[in-house]
């Protein structure tokens, strides 16, 4: 409101989500398991993420950044056990 | 074997496996309901995917570029209705 009306252009979200670096990460164990069956032997460190892309009215600035932090933090996900970032197109 | 020995270096992969624009992706949707429930009404285009992310060992060339495309498209990816992509640092 105090930088007036919003010029409802959408931007275009990347949510990365990650399991925490301390966390176990179940999916990611029997990632790897599959890969060393399938011959890739070095593989290691496999953590499986997700993402989230979509579109919201709104530009890139302190307004849009405080709801994306608050939509990540308590939708997209868990802050007990994950990590996020996103990028704003 | 014919460019001699790797180097046994490892090389830091992520790969990003999103559903096909063509394909309905239910999870996305839900995730789209809930933003708008929480008052992201203008949240549209929501789509879920994953990230791998992995060490192997090899260098960005060729090789090891046949080894990860043959590994998204047959483990890490549904390429019926799954795109892939993938980084290598």
């Amino acid at each position: 409101m105090g930088q007036g009306r919003s010029l409802g252009l959408p931007v275009k979200v990347t949510v990365f989500v990650s399991p925490k670096s301390t966390v176990l990460d179940p999916q990611g164990a029997a990632v790897e398991h599959a890969m060393k069956s399938l011959g890739h032997a070095s593989a290691r460190g496999v953590r499986v993420g997700k993402t989230i892309t979509f579109e919201i009215d709104g530009e890139d600035g302190p307004d849009t950044r405080k709801k994306l932090d608050e939509l990540c933090d308590g939708l997209l996900s868990n802050p007990i056990i994950e990590d996020f970032r996103y990028e704003i197109d």
